[in-house]
C-alpha cells in the first residue's frame, strides 16, 4: 500500500502543479487550496461523447464509508497541522461532479447486490436476487456494457470478489437468481467481453476455464502473468490466492504479490486501449460490503483505500484523455449502518485508533490461545486493544472485558444469551469473539453501527469528464445507468 | 400540515403539466416521468448574478434525515404501486444540482452548530462554540448577510428555534460563546436586517424587545399580525406560543394557529422582495437537530416536511423569477447516527408504522399514570404500540416490554443500571421511558440510531438558479459560503 500512497502523492503534487500553472488570474483573499478547489469544482466544459468510459461500484459505499476513509487514515490521510483538523486527500475529492442516488429495489426498500447492479448496470427496477432481468424473471435487461460491446467499444468487467458475484454478474449475465453461480460464469464467454478480472469463480472451475480457454480467452493469475499478455487479446485475469473465491481483503493483502484492484485495473486500460471505438471498463470494489456486514471498519476502510487507488489510475488515464473519457463512481448501498460517531464517545472521534488493527475479522486467528487471557494477548497483538503504551485509548474498561470473556465463552461453544434478539444485536452472523473486537475498537474511536446487513440511504454519485454534468443533482440508481447510456449515446 | 401538503400537490402538479408543455421532442423508449427528471436534472444554464437569494439550512439534516423524510410518510410520500416501491415527492428532489459537504470544526471533528454555522455564514473554519469570530476570538468574520446588506440587499433571519440560537446568531452576531443569548440578542438591532422570524429570545426579553421597539422593528406574534406589516417595515415576528422559546415540534403544531416555518418564509418574501437590489433570507429548520438528539425519528421528519414546505416557497418564487434567484439547501450536521436499517430487523423496513406516533417526545406526558400499565395505555394512544389492530406489526414483544418496564421504573426515580455506560446508552439524556417507547417504535420500523450528539458524516448541498452550478462536487462547509459569495458576488 506504502507504493500506490506514494505514487498517489506525486500524482497529487503533478495534478497541483498542473493546475497552479493553468492560474492566470489571483483570487484576492483565497489561499492556494481554495484557487485549486474552484478549478476542480468547475463543471467540465465539454459535451463530447466520452469513447473511454469507466465506471467505478464500491459494493457498500455510500458517504460513511467515503468519508471514514478521509478521516480515519493516519498520515497522509488524517493529520493535524496546529492543532486544526485536516482530511485525507482522496481520488474521489478532486471529482469535480456529484449528485446522490436513490437505491430501493422494485420489491424492497433496502435493497441487495443483485437488484442494486441491474438498475446500475441496466437502468432498471428488479426484484431482490435477480441477475439483469425483469422482476416477473421473462425478460432480460441489456446492459450498458453489452450495448458498449455492440457499439464496437472493448469492455472490461473488474471485481474484487468473485467474477460471478452479483455486482460483475449483472454486467454480463441474466439469471433468475445470484445463487446460480455456474449458470452465471458460464456467460461470460458468451458475453464476448474483452477483459475479466478480479477474484475466481465459485462453481465447476474447471468448465468454465475449458469455455474461456474454448472461446479463446488467455487466463493468468500472476501480475508477471497479466503484464504478459498481449494488447489486444481477450483475457481472463485471476490471483492465485483467493479469500474464498474473492481478492483478499487489502489489510490482509498489502505486502504480498497478490494482484491490487489498482493494477487489474491498470492493466485492463492496457488490453483495453486499443480500438480506435474506446472502451467500457466496470471496476466493483466488492469487499468494503463483506467488512461493513461485519462491522469491520478498519478492513473496510483499506478496502475503500485499494478502491481509490483504482479510481487514482483512471484518473490519470483522463488526465491524458480529458475530452473523451467518462469516470462515474458510486455505491450499490450502503452497509452496516455506519455512523461516524458513537453514544459513548459524544462528539469525540480518535480515528487514530484504528491503525492498530493489523488483520481483517476475517484471518483474525486465535485458535492457538489456550484460554481467554492468551486469546486476550492474540486480541492485542493484531488490534492493538489493550496495549496502553501505543495508546492510553487503547484501555480495556472493565466493560470491555466483560464484554470480550462473553464473546469469547460464545465463541467457544458456550450458550448463547436468553434472548435470541441480544445474541444477534452482539454477534449478527459472525465469530462473537472476532465481532466484539471489532466493535470495541471501533466504539473507542467514535463510530458505530446499527447493523449487520445493508441500509437505505442514499448513496453518493461522483463524475469527471465528457458527460459529467449529467450526474450532478438527486436521482435514482437506474438514472445512474441512464445517464451513461445518454452520455455515451449507448441506447 | 394536510393544507401544506394539498398545496404543494397542486405545486406538483402544476410544475410537471409546465414541464411536460415545454418538452418538444419525444424521448423513444422513456415514459413521462423519465422525461420530467430528465428537464430538472439539467444543470441550470445561466450566469446572472441572483438577486434573490434563499439560504435553507436543515440543523442536524444530512442524507438520512432527508431520506427518511422519503421514505417514511405515508401517501402521498410513501406508497406501494403494484407491489413496486416509490419514494415521495420532496420539493428538495427538483433542484437540479447537488454536492456533498464535510463539516468538521477548526478542532473537532463532529462538529457543533456554531462553528458549523460560521462555517456556512462566513466560509471560515472556527472552533466549537463560537459564533461568527475566528478561533482566538480576536476577530469578527464578516457573514454573507452582512455582506449582502452592506450590498444594498434586504435580509432575513427565520428559525424555527430561538433567533438568539447559534445557527441564526453565526448570520447576525459575533460573539465569543454561543452561551452568550442576551450578547447575541443584542445584536439583532445593530446588524440592520429587515425581518426575523421565528422563535423568540431566552434572556432578558423585555430588555431586547426596547432595543428592537427602539431601532423601529415591527413587533408580530401572530399570523394576521404578521400579514399586517406593511411592505418594507422592519419586523421581528415570533409566534405566541413556544416549546422553551422554539417554535413547537411541527408534529405538535399541526392544527394549531401557530405560524408555520413556510408561513414565516412567506411573509418573509413579501416584506423583503421590495427593492430593486433584492434580498439575502437564511431560514433554518432547527428542531430537526433536537428531535434527533433525542432519537424521535418521527418528530424530525414531521419537522423536515415543514422545512421542505418552506423550501417549495422558496421554489415558488424561483419559478416566477428563474433568472434571478439562487436557492442553496444544506445542513449544518448529521445528528443522532440514524440509519435506515436495523440488524433485528435486517433487510425489512416498515415505516408505516411511523404514521402512528401523535406526540413528539418533548410533549409527550404520562404524568396521569398511576401505574407501569397505565403508561403503557397512554404510550399505545400516542404512539400505536402495543395496538395489532392498528398493524400487526406494533405487537410488544417480551423484549419489547422488559425494556419499557425497566425504562419506567428508571424513570420513576429506580436506580440507573449498574454500568453507567449501559444507562446511557440506553436512555441518553432522555426521559428513559419516553426515550425507550421512540427507540422501539424506531426499530420496529427498520431504522437505528448511534447517539444521542452529532456525527461527522458529510450533509447533502441542493441548488437551484443562478449560480447554482457551482454547488455541484464534494467539498468542505466553508466552501459552500464561499460559492454563495462568488454567485452573488458579494465579497
Amino acid at each position: 500500500m506504502k507504493n500506490t500512497r506514494k505514487h498517489r502523492s506525486a500524482f497529487h503534487t503533478i495534478m497541483v502543479c498542473l493546475m497552479m500553472s493553468m492560474l492566470v488570474v489571483s483570487i484576492s483573499g483565497c489561499d492556494e487550496d481554495d484557487e485549486v478547489a474552484d478549478i476542480v469544482n468547475a463543471p467540465a466544459a465539454t459535451d463530447n461523447v466520452p469513447k473511454y468510459i469507466f465506471f467505478f461500484i464500491g459494493d457498500g459505499m455510500a458517504s460513511p464509508q467515503v468519508n471514514l476513509t478521509q478521516a480515519a487514515l493516519d498520515d497522509p490521510h488524517f493529520r493535524r497541522v496546529n492543532g486544526a483538523i485536516t482530511l485525507g486527500a482522496l481520488s474521489l475529492d478532486q471529482f469535480p461532479v456529484a449528485g446522490m442516488a436513490t437505491t430501493h429495489a422494485e420489491n424492497q426498500y433496502i435493497t441487495g447486490s443483485a437488484a442494486a447492479a441491474t438498475a446500475l448496470a441496466c437502468g432498471e427496477k428488479t426484484t431482490i436476487g435477480t441477475i439483469s432481468m425483469n422482476p416477473a424473471h421473462t425478460l432480460p435487461f441489456k446492459t450498458i456494457a453489452e450495448m458498449a460491446k455492440e457499439k464496437g467499444m472493448k469492455v472490461g468487467i473488474v471485481s474484487s470478489v468473485s467474477i460471478d458475484h452479483a455486482t460483475p454478474a449483472c454486467f454480463y449475465a441474466h439469471e433468475t437468481s445470484r445463487g446460480n453461480y455456474y449458470e452465471i460464469a458460464s456467460q461470460m464467454d458468451d458475453s464476448g467481453f474483452d477483459y475479466f478480472g478480479g477474484g475466481y469463480v465459485k462453481e465447476n472451475a474447471a468448465d468454465i476455464e475449458n469455455q474461456m480457454d474454448a472461446a479463446g480467452y488467455t487466463r493468468v493469475s500472476t501480475l508477471g502473468g497479466l503484464r504478459g499478455v498481449p494488447v489486444g487479446q481477450k483475457c481472463w485475469a485471476t490471483t492465485d490466492v483467493y479469500d474464498g473465491k474473492a481478492l483478499n481483503y487489502e489489510i490482509d493483502r498489502i505486502g504480498t504479490s497478490e494482484i491490487s484492484l489498482a493494477q487489474f485495473t491498470q492493466e485492463g486500460i492496457r488490453l483495453l486501449d486499443n480500438d480506435d471505438k474506446g472502451f467500457f471498463m466496470m471496476v466493483e470494489a466488492g469487499k468494503v460490503d463483506w467488512a461493513c456486514h461485519a462491522n469491520d471498519a478498519v478492513s473496510a476502510t483499506h478496502d475503500m483505500v485499494a478502491f481509490d487507488d483504482a479510481i487514482a489510475i483512471a484518473v490519470d488515464f483522463y488526465n491524458q484523455h480529458p475530452d473523451e473519457t467518462l469516470i462515474v463512481v458510486t455505491g450499490d448501498h450502503e452497509c452496516g449502518g455506519l455512523t461516524l460517531g458513537f453514544a459513548v464517545t459524544g462528539y469525540k472521534n480518535t480515528f487514530e485508533l484504528l491503525k492498530y488493527q493489523k488483520t481483517s475479522f476475517k484471518k483474525f486467528d486465535y485458535s492457538a490461545a489456550a484460554d481467554f487471557d492468551q486469546a486476550l494477548a492474540i486480541m492485542t497483538e493484531k488490534f492493538g486493544l489493550g496495549d496502553t503504551t501505543l495508546d492510553p485509548g487503547l484501555e480495556l474498561t472493565a466493560r470491555d472485558s466483560i464484554r470480550l470473556e462473553d464473546a469469547y465463552n460464545r465463541s467457544m461453544g458456550g450458550a448463547p444469551s436468553p434472548d435470541p434478539t441480544d445474541d444477534f444485536l452482539k454477534y449478527g452472523w459472525y465469530d462473537p469473539f472476532t465481532v466484539t473486537i471489532t466493535h470495541i475498537l471501533n466504539e473507542k474511536a467514535g463510530i458505530a453501527w446499527t447493523s449487520y446487513s445493508h441500509t437505505g440511504v442514499p448513496v453518493p454519485v461522483y463524475a469527471m469528464g465528457a458527460g459529467a454534468d449529467l450526474f450532478s443533482g438527486s436521482y435514482d440508481n437506474t438514472d445512474v445507468a441512464k445517464k451513461i447510456m445518454t452520455a455515451a449515446e449507448l441506447k
